[in-house]
């Protein structure tokens, strides 16, 4: 039996950055690698607390109350509602927890907004 | 503004076997560190899917259709209801994420079930 998700291969999957893959699901939450590059765009959402855990490079978080800076086995949980502005530098390998459904641009439809 | 959470440095602080410690919460479920040596007990979670993240070391967890085996960078979930009994060969730090209040010995009772 082999439904296990090893991190590393799953990454290998996801090239397009800013495009999340969901690889689990529990509990109503679903776990997402996702390729992050450069800045992304401020956005909330307003349901949903969400995880950023790195597993390669390096991610900073801007908030309205100051940055925080994440790398290799790192992990942060941004609040709902909590403006926030994703930035790797140059390029991060993350892995989100979030409710099922989370638009990765929150409240914000863009170019960026995946579905 | 540091509320982040380093895995390394939370494993660091939990030397006991078998004691998960909380480390991040969201959405009502909850992100646990814990170090597993030689086996556990068979249990399930009635109303709990648990996932597994392996960081470091080696886990099988026995399951009635088979095993799994899991290296570091690999996860697993294991749906409610289902029997399991984990395994570390001979040691592992795992990260947990499961519904908050989660019994770490689901329907069992005993020696190993931690408040």
């Amino acid at each position: 039996m082999e439904r296990k998700v090893n991190l590393a291969q799953a990454f290998e999957g996801v090239r397009e950055p800013w495009t999340p893959r969901v690889v689990a699901a529990l509990n109503g939450q679903e776990v997402k690698v996702v390729r992050l590059r450069g800045a992304f765009c401020w956005h909330h959402h307003a349901d949903a607390d969400e995880l950023f855990y790195v597993t390669k490079g390096a991610l900073r978080l801007r908030l309205a109350d100051g940055d925080v800076l994440l790398g290799p086995g790192d992990l942060f949980v941004v609040p709902r509602g909590v403006e926030h502005l994703p930035v790797a530098e140059p390029e991060a390998e993350v892995l989100l927890f979030e409710p099922a459904g989370t638009r990765n641009t929150g409240n914000v439809v863009s170019d960026l907004t995946r579905p």
